[in-house]
């Protein structure tokens, strides 16, 4: 619609060059990040830079998770800024009367769809926005749901404390105007030795002497949650084959000097049995009730601000950079009216900087903002840190040579 | 898996300015169909001139209606041409695996789906191919499933009888091994009265002049199926509300004259009801068993030998000019194999011939074949005339301006 | 200036899909044929598809050659069209205030370039356009300056007098008013039979019946000159040394009976001692004065007619076809003001047909005009018949790898 | 001949993606800085990533204002580095065959073209490389004939002590086996008033206190060529009308404190008379010949260790940061056999940082390099530090709607 727009007349005025919303494929199709469309003359569209993204990657998909009712989800899609006029005006889905066709074409996956697991355990799995350009989570709307079926509800924020649950605290639970009871960090003595310098062909090999150099990431995420969110918190150390008793005891030992518990989690060898240690203890944090939750920032923040203030807390970074390119289109989008969002920091999640080498609990550093970006249908602000990919690729032998099926009907070669 | 294979070191030596094969997408966007991609550097795949086509468009839709069974299914999938390498060499989406995996994503999509009119009849509707490119009809497995499950079986050959019913005739009925029993023409007096002269605004009114100038492009259409094919006929008079009885009489009489009785459909207005009549001509039709039915050319003859008995027989042409690509490329197919195979050519449905504004019966004409391709995997070989759209665009108010849902999800503007 | 005056607001409404002014390179790079510009974002032009020609192919060149003066040069150049507005209305490159550089920068070139032959002739050379989409004679102030200062001057008109001698009489003189006093038709035994169907490799055995059955093509170039635009003419065979006297007779004798001699040419051999029998015959023709020269056509007749004027009378042809977008142009053009220009087809020189394998003198056959383009600057309009390559490419083993300098500045490889 | 090599076959297996030869062209067009060519189909190309530089962008200038002699010429433009195989291997010019063809094309514009200024002294303007990609200076062979030619020879070496000095020091220099005898620094009071914090259009009023504070940046420039390089310098005060008698002492004193002697010059006012001061300065500083001149950095560095000694020394930077793609490239570039080269690094003139808005003599900050290339013909690795744009645009108006010719060829609008 945007397209055709500007073929039939463009009487929004929209500048081809400045075209934001990207089509959609949910395929890895690495031939698709960039592209050049509408060529072959006057009848065939406007020739223009363009590109694809992976669905998740889409601000519908990070919409879709945030939207508390079919009405809000109009809305918010009504919100999306899809182009830039030739005199700088943002232009919406809305501007375009996209957004009613997009929420209908929404309306039955917006239903939370009820799955269980291998022991029956019901569960929603609905929506799954990227981690990095949005917020990661899944919808608010299953979340609610589930509250209201069950009396506790556990959700997944992925890619560590520093960016799944920062994102999960300062906006899902914000927009969603829900507040954890507890939180579970989960750990591993495997991730730790290699926060403490292993390299990964080594980690199967006792090291104390990692582990502790290790753990000082697993107390920064610690802090974190308890200290900067004000949440009771455990850790769920994930049993592995290789770890060694003296490599538990040491994370133990470290837990608790910080007044925290660390229990040992066998779900995965053990299925629901292997996990009653840490649900005793969740319960334990929930009904002794030592909760001060509270967001990181509050919204009235500039938006620069608001990103040193997650990069200073949660990180530990010195400060912030922002290139000459962020810095104006801060103060672009400030003007548009989108001051008060929350922002969604897109980083690496291998380090606890923006910069995937700095391993353990890096300090002295600073995180470099390279552009901010605006998901107003979302209702955030991106700030983008090191180059986001979203558009994956093939591997050398995609998966799909293994796929088969046989004149049955019966499929093989997916797993 | 087209252009991951050649980024990943092209080990079969693609062309990248000669992969055949485009994306599809079951979207009116017209931006997509002329494009470069493979733009951004060497980590974003390898810079080619692109498209994308509509599904309907795509072979495997061709090939998903002439298949079999499954096992044929996924044959013909890998027998698909998707490019061909530097030194002029074919290359199948078998010889990239691609087949198990596009056969598995087809696999439910192949059962066929069981639907009833407004008066309950049941009918199968499954599988759509372009009848320009492609040979128009719906599956096979869908016509031998309902010739296993009723007594009669209708189906649609759409396009006119030298487009829709000779495609049928000599491609869909040759593959699938099935004969009709009868042909139903279907005719109107609007149709006859505009392939007299009449402009499009004054088709309301009465007009016997027109209509007998009219009325020898529906002969030649009569003379196809029962001279050319072998098959009793009959023609269905769509009544229109405009119609006088002069005018319904004189088609009659025309096609009396002719050897074939025309009977008045009413079924647009009253249903099953409307179309008693015509049901008992096609009843006695098939009874009387006055049925030679043949092909209208054998497959051992040459493409272009085929492509001109075609033009001349059935079309009324005094011959086919081949452009040098054209002569080309039929040589370049033939020296492949693919000589014996059924030709299917993509022509304009307003003429006889391939001008579109030839009406009538048109006689001394010549067909201009503009090049030819190969559908290996549908198994025909597509000769083109004109220009053909494979990818449509929006218009200036897309309809998805008036589609809305109301919070309860109730969808408005759909028609 | 076209995509700068673009990118600065586009105050003409310039629409980028139609910028028809290609930029020139005296490069043969086929890499520049088709190409995609103003990529890189908004800081770095408009996307849009674009090309390069070669000089000579420039309508730039076509002016120059056709200017009388400098004035005129200037005021060709304004009007030259580079673009079309969104709503359809000519842009030129006076609009865009370009002319006066274009002249300035041209201002020394627009002298006639004395130079010399071997023997001490002088000689201009002087100007170069493309002899099918321009009219491929030197320049106009060159011939007259020749005509000052010489007491006869000889200028060339490539290709065939169904192509050159037609555009240097119909275009140039009618421009330059001047009238030529005789014409020399060249012809050779080795094209002649060729045109009677000898392939190349066998064009150096005698071949008396081949000869015969090419001949009827020198009569029609004959009959072109003498009959269509009423001027003496001479036919001078140049000599190979494969020619038989049987077969210069040959061709004396068709002459002879057709009223004009054939004059046997030496000067590739003897130089000016070669060629005095023609330059006799020459002298002769001129001083008989049997001259009745006039244009072809009036340049009243519209554009169609006049291209159909040119293919019946002087390639011999039944008619002209011509497609839906040339009639378009053709219509636009002439509501654009430019009816009573003369037109230049650009056509194939193998064939006094469209068509390169028609060989002698073909019959029966019809012209396709594919479309037609205005040269507002050159004064006339150009009939596009087949494809027309306008920037050459590159051999497989350029020349340039044998060109070298040695350290005394000596080059080498140059020939 | 490079895209040619790839269409012809493509022998050397140069990936099309990794071409990084760039074409030129001496106009200055926005619109082919990015562009996609060889589109078109198998018969115009391969379609891959391109764009145009202007002439002076070249390496072939750098190459040229570096060679010694014709036979260098040729040496250095056939190790130019053109494209990068699949593999990764480095194609040259002369790999192609190309240089020989290079040489012969510039054999006469390699001889140095003498010139006279307005008082008949005469000047050499010859070869301009621009002084951020490439090193700024004129031509080695003008620079050796000029002081086979005069007593004295004075040469510019442009944008401050920190680009053009310290690149004709340690580039120039070497590679010519010159050295120096004395150095003019030139500085003026409104340039040091705006390193002193003046906006631009206060600088005509008298503002010691900002003088003051603009003065390090001029220290700084003393500093690097008396201390870093070893030579004997005066300051040059090109006099302004708007300069105060109180402005000029101020510089005067701070240089003699510095031990360097600023003399006015006022030869834009009154030529070369405004000018004998100076002259005689650089007399007694060449006749006093205090000089201990050698280049900043020995070859035998590795490539990141002279962009940092450059960066520390010279512009007085705390130390380099280099991209992951960077320290990528330094590593491919020294493996393929450019370690001992000395590196020129692009950098904004209007900083000694590479951040513009650090006016003064900035200390506290690093330098980031972005990405490093070799110029294998010219001899140097340049070290790029923010966006360099290497295609100019043209303004709103373009200088060319002024240019005019009238009828008797009198050129006006020029200037």
């Amino acid at each position: 619609m945007v397209d055709n727009h500007i073929y039939q007349g463009n009487e929004l005025g929209i500048d081809p060059r400045r075209v934001v919303w990207r089509r959609c494929m949910d395929m890895n199709d690495r031939q698709l990040r960039f592209i050049v469309d509408g060529l072959g003359g006057k009848a065939n569209g406007v020739p223009r830079e363009d590109g694809f993204d992976i669905t998740v990657a889409s601000e519908v998909m990070a919409v879709f998770c945030l939207a508390t009712d079919l009405e809000d989800l109009k809305n918010r899609l009504s919100r999306i800024v899809v182009a830039y006029t030739y005199d700088g005006r943002p232009v919406t889905a809305g501007d375009l009367k996209a957004h009613g066709a997009m929420a209908a074409l929404l309306k039955d996956a917006f239903k939370p769809n009820l799955v269980q697991t291998l022991e029956g355990t019901p569960a929603f799995v609905h929506g799954g926005p990227f981690a990095n350009i949005a917020h990661g989570c899944n919808s608010v709307i299953a979340t609610k749901m589930a509250m209201k079926l069950a009396d506790y509800v556990v959700t997944e924020a992925g890619f560590g404390a520093d960016l799944g649950a920062e994102k999960f605290l300062d906006i899902k639970c914000r927009v969603a105007g829900i507040k954890p009871n507890a939180v579970v960090i989960v750990a591993s003595v495997r991730a730790l030795k290699y926060n403490g310098g292993v390299p990964k062909e080594k980690l199967s090999e006792e090291n104390l002497e990692a582990l502790k150099k290790g753990i000082p990431n697993l107390m920064k995420h610690i802090e974190n949650i308890t200290q900067k969110f004000g949440l009771p918190a455990v850790v769920a150390v994930n049993r592995f084959p290789s770890d060694t008793e003296a490599e538990l005891n040491l994370i133990k030992e470290e837990c608790k000097a910080k007044g925290v518990k660390a229990v040992i989690s066998e779900v995965w060898a053990k299925g629901g049995e292997g996990g009653i240690d840490l649900a005793e203890e969740v319960l334990r944090l929930i009904e002794e009730g030592k909760n001060n939750y509270k967001p990181l920032y509050p919204l009235e923040m500039g938006i620069a601000e608001k990103i040193e203030t997650i990069a200073k807390e949660i990180y530990g970074a010195d400060g912030v950079d922002f290139t000459a390119a962020a810095k104006k289109e801060i103060e672009t989008i400030e003007k548009l009216g989108f001051r008060d969002v929350p922002v969604c920091i897109a980083k690496t999640q291998y380090s606890l900087s923006d910069n995937p080498a700095l391993l353990g609990r890096p300090t002295g550093f600073r995180i470099t903002v390279r552009n901010v970006r605006i998901s107003a249908g979302a209702g955030f602000a991106v700030a983008l840190t090191g180059e986001i990919m979203t558009m994956p690729g093939l591997p050398k032998r995609p998966a799909a040579e293994n796929i088969d099926v046989d004149s049955n009907g019966r499929i093989s070669g997916l797993f």
